[in-house]
């Protein structure tokens, strides 16, 4: 019987931090990741169009007959987790509860901050998990649309950074929130921007780090690649430049093996 | 016989600012607009995506009976303007050409810039544009990715906004231009930081006020409506919410009518 892939998908290069420390974790894995490059960004579109491009990921990787799906990407766990887990009868990871169980587990004065894109924020999903762990604990939220076009250009340490993000934190730091959840998969690139805005005092939770170690636990139900030889192969529904050239920076290496797909024949 | 509507379209909001020009000169009109939303922004992808994305929402148009097709967005007037223009029997006005003729006209040194999205400067449309009206013209071009972003958050005057202009307009600036075209239809929003910044000496030139004299000359060969009442409608193919919240900064006005659709039946 061949080995079965994992199958992860983003709207474009930001689930790459995931996929990043999944490769870490799991260097045995054989691994395919989806890339929405036509249709990105997720996080300003409506939870009903999020939720009708992640199934299309998810069914393309599922004809490829993955073993387990992770929604690499914040805003389409935050939309379409339940209809993904409902759909697919493998089991399907999202990034919000590991990131909430996270941030619950961290905080000592009960009160975390949540960013994000403006979906994830408005989908109030990171509340209701964190709420789900401990409902003592007060959540405040922010969108940070930014943060984003700013890890994309690579100006994730520039001068812009720093002030867009003192703008965006000052409520939250005002809140006296002690934990922080980065709850984008692109706000890994801003961490040390955020750190000296932050300060010491404030933890910061990286739901791509959490995650990573949820897909290692679900291996021991679904199985471990016995081969061990491990490869990533990529899928994006533009052409494959950019993704390569803004996504190196993201996953820490070069991106080889990268193909441009029609996710649903009938309906690209 | 019914009056028959002129046609624009744009990846998201950014095309109201030619909207704009275009009701206040041609109040009398029917005018459609489409706005992508489901798939915007075009300005990150390849010139084929974007290409395929114009045809369906210059078809939708069509198929609505439209008179003439305006494509108020940059990045596909440079990528898809021969395509639309071969395809349909109707006139296809570009914002490039009208944009880089008055460039031509008002530059004194003969040194002009074109600022806009990363598809168009990478097209080189308004190079060529510009050059077939003055081939001794030189132009320095540079790709601006954080300003759409920045005048979709309403941070077009914010301290930011100044900092990224000063950044983008550096090489501009030193290359001694003394004219600039505003090549993305959302960039109006910032003359008031791109001015600041520039100085006095060097002239804008909006490509959405030459865009919409274009308009109003081409309906001398179309026929301009007669019954004289005027109307706006929407057509969008995300739900409608941002597109009327944001979407009004750019307009000027709220946004009534809008409707979302799907532009192609076989290929939503």
């Amino acid at each position: 019987m061949p080995e079965r892939a994992i199958g992860l998908f983003d709207s474009g290069v930001g689930g790459l931090t995931l996929l990043k420390e999944v490769i870490r974790l799991l260097p045995q894995e054989e691994l395919l990741y989806v890339g929405d490059t036509a249709r990105v960004p997720y996080g300003t579109k409506s939870p009903e169009t999020v939720r009708r491009y992640a199934v299309e990921s998810a069914s393309f990787l599922v004809r490829q007959g993955v073993k387990m799906l992770v929604v690499a990407c914040n805003t389409a766990s935050a939309v379409a987790i339940d209809e993904l887990a409902s759909q697919f009868k493998i089991p399907v990871i999202g990034v919000i509860e590991p990131g909430s169980r996270r941030a619950a587990a961290l905080t000592i004065n009960r009160k975390v901050g949540v960013i994000g894109t403006e979906g994830t924020v408005k989908s109030g999903a990171y509340a209701r998990a964190i709420k789900r762990e401990n409902p003592a604990i007060e959540v405040v939220s922010t969108a940070c649309p930014l943060f984003v076009p700013l890890a994309e250009e690579g100006w994730a340490d520039h001068q812009i950074a720093y002030i867009a993000a003192g703008e965006y934190l000052a409520p939250l730091i005002d809140a006296g929130i002690d934990t922080l959840v980065l709850g984008c998969t692109h706000y890994p690139l801003l961490k040390k921007t955020l750190h000296a805005v932050l300060g010491e005092k404030i933890q910061l939770v990286d739901s791509a780090e959490e995650t990573a170690k949820v897909v290692v636990e679900t291996l021991l139900c679904v199985g471990a690649n016995r081969s061990g030889k491990g490869s990533v192969h990529f899928f994006v529904t533009d052409v494959p430049d950019r993704f390569k050239r803004v996504g190196s920076a993201f996953l820490g290496q070069n991106l080889q093996s990268v193909s441009q797909v029609i996710l649903n024949p009938h309906n690209p």
